[in-house]
């Protein structure tokens, strides 16, 4: 046994460059990483001793980066809807938490959540939570990948009680983690509205120095505007200028409200723009221009953010929801091409995150995140244009195989590196105890 | 065996009242209706012969109304995407309708449509499409229900070379189909843009002695009130009320475009809006709103346009876009919540359709027109509250049995009514015929 495993997808759709599909084509992938993609007749020659797995209906393609999320609150999805983003927030969200987020809920959490994406298609998140220490265990036992922030904000919770009580928190998890391949970490500042300047300068230069990025919420609603002008005298990216941190570290959350100069100059400063459509609309905050900001070069990535206000770890759903929400706010059909929503949603989750060399695309040398997507179904029959149907017509229950860095994390369906009944019944058991 | 069934949900979810969910109840099914809803524990007494089928772990639900549709064009999904209305239209569309759409290819089509529908928990659809006696044997034969459009245009096609000819063909399938009980009829001239003045005036006489709905596109864009104004020197819907068919038989599809003026003229009228939110986001084709039109006591359904611009016959994904849509568009959070997507989807479509009498809810004496969905899955995990699940977090592959007018259709997420295989290899045919 070379160990070695031959993919031969119908299907392989690499990502990069943007668009393209290649059929009769294997992908051979070694321990961890893809060890080449080649015409699926040179296998017998290169690689004679590769086990060969055919995927005759599917797609394959990198796995999906949610660029933006809550993992554990998957506890609290259904708890309270169709209500404005602060009643949400402080009358449900906040006391559910206050009261119950401790360290065995974002276990149980984290785990639903991991469980969600990854048979999903799922195979890189980058969370904001409280106890990412727990998170972390979850993310290693599960196979998943993650960039982990470390909160930071001026409410007191079960975590900290003051800004630099979470900072020191964050640095003791970093003391006492030892490094994972699949596990990375950022500063995680909730948002302007709830980050001091101090704090923030602080932040700006923990980041520099260990080479961070730092996962912000930032203008999710046209309210935290003119909140700032009021506290700060500035409009918050005027402030985060004035601050020294908006540049390539800056992963911006939501950006609902953005002028054409902002748009600007968030391309010219690098920030990455971590767009959440269905939470944007299912709480009413705002419109995040995508096509200005795509048009302007603007990184911007797809993320699902927290299960309590979309209510779905689902990157199809959201990858479509992109295109959609896209054309239909900018009365522009072309804007947000079913390629581009699946760049975002890969490659560029990917850059977003700082990954881009290690994941978001099938390219040699990268790690083995790879999904497979039955097209065999009635609602995705028949095949004119397979990027078309990955992002408009499939749903993630047609994903039936999941590696990630090699690991077999999904097969047929069935995930492999968890127990499923075991995570469902703890969640159950938490839903019986907020209710 | 008295033939009688008693499906036993863990929650039952009647439509009607809206909001309402039931647990330990049974609904007792005959050969076509609903003939009791009843608590679990009298099922013994009441109905000691009935075969009992528990569904543990299901939401059961009336079947979902596809409001608005074109079946057949499922075989063009994907064909042509991310491009505007008219474009899309007349350089992709109707160029493959003029060399394909035949008898064979509406047969294929609508076996397809309708297989991916009722898999999907759609157990009615509203049509209007080209060889709807073809259609019809397809629906009879499938065992789903429709209310089938008859087209009139002023666009030659396979169909008819004239309006005329498009009515009197319509006539003759009238005269020679024999009536079915899941099979109603409408006359569906396409749009104010291609229909003139003399034949909406006979549509609307044949309509009204007929009691007939008249399923029109209204309002899909901004461009078609100026086509209007330019050359009928009014308003389509000020051209509409001249005419006489500003009234509770108008089904209106879209109707992206409406003042505050026209949406209290709507509500007066009784004339029912059919939402289509994904083609009109997909197509940039503006805003149907929602949240105004309900405040307003405006009939709302829910359709999803043909395959080729959505590109899912999805009423899951229909519904909860709806509830995005209507949010995000409005920036108001409250508009259309879960409950108020949930009855757009089912006894609105219905109402909408002139069967809410029948179907569009769990009622005793109604059609046995339901659908089981299976909310044992990671992604619908915890259940905090079932409708919010069945609208915002459900996928269609959720759904596990579905029964039209009776009839077990769906059992165990397999069709039992059609040949799966076949249909979707047929439309593997069809999809290489137009490459």
């Amino acid at each position: 046994m070379s160990g070695e495993v031959a993919l031969i997808p119908k299907w392989l759709v690499p990502v990069v460059p943007e668009g393209l599909v290649l059929t009769d084509h294997a992908v051979v992938i070694g321990r961890h990483q893809i060890l080449a993609i080649l015409p699926a007749h040179e296998l017998g020659e290169r690689y004679p001793q590769a086990t060969i797995e055919r995927l005759d209906t599917h797609a394959l393609l990198p796995g999906l980066v949610n660029a933006h999320g809550h993992s554990p609150m998957v506890l609290m999805r259904g708890l309270a809807d169709d209500l404005p983003l602060m009643e949400w927030l402080q009358e449900h969200i906040w006391p559910t938490e206050q009261a119950f987020a401790g360290e065995a809920f974002v276990r149980a959490g984290s785990a639903l959540a991991a469980l969600e994406m990854l048979t999903g298609g799922t195979t890189c998140f980058n969370d904001n939570y409280f106890f990412p220490n727990i998170t972390a265990e979850v993310v290693i036992e599960s196979g998943i990948r993650a960039l982990l922030g470390l909160p930071v904000m001026n409410v007191p919770t079960i975590w900290a009680d003051s800004e630099a009580g979470y900072i020191e928190r964050g640095l003791s998890v970093l003391d006492e983690f030892e490094g994972h391949d699949r596990i990375g970490w950022a500063w995680a500042p909730h948002a302007p509205y709830t980050v001091t300047d101090a704090s923030f300068e602080r932040l700006g230069d923990l980041s520099e120095s260990m080479d961070f990025r730092l996962h912000l919420h930032l203008l999710e609603t046209a309210g935290e505007i003119t909140d700032s002008q009021s506290q700060y005298q500035c409009h918050p990216i005027e402030r985060l200028v004035r601050l020294g941190l908006y540049n390539h570290r800056l992963i911006a959350a939501h950006m609902t409200q953005l002028t054409p100069e902002e748009i600007a100059l968030t391309a010219e400063s690098g920030v990455h723009v971590l767009h959440c459509p269905a939470a944007n609309m299912k709480l009413a905050s705002g419109f995040c221009p995508v096509d200005a900001l795509d048009t302007a070069g603007v990184n911007i990535a797809i993320g699902t953010d927290g299960a309590a206000s979309n209510n779905r770890l689902d990157m199809f759903a959201e990858m479509r929801l992109a295109s959609l929400n896209a054309k239909g706010f900018s009365l522009n059909p072309v804007a947000a091409p079913a390629e581009r929503s699946l760049s975002m949603a890969t490659i560029q989750g990917a850059k977003a995150l700082g990954l881009d060399s290690d994941i978001g695309s099938v390219e040699v040398g990268k790690q083995a995140d790879l999904i497979a997507v039955n097209l065999d179904e009635p609602g995705t029959t028949p095949v004119h244009n397979v990027i078309s149907h990955l992002v408009y017509t499939a749903g993630r229950h047609q994903v039936t195989d999941v590696w990630v860095a090699g690991q077999r994390c999904v097969r047929g369906r069935e995930i492999q590196t968890m127990d499923q009944d075991s995570v469902i019944s703890k969640a159950h058991e938490w839903a019986s105890k907020m209710h």
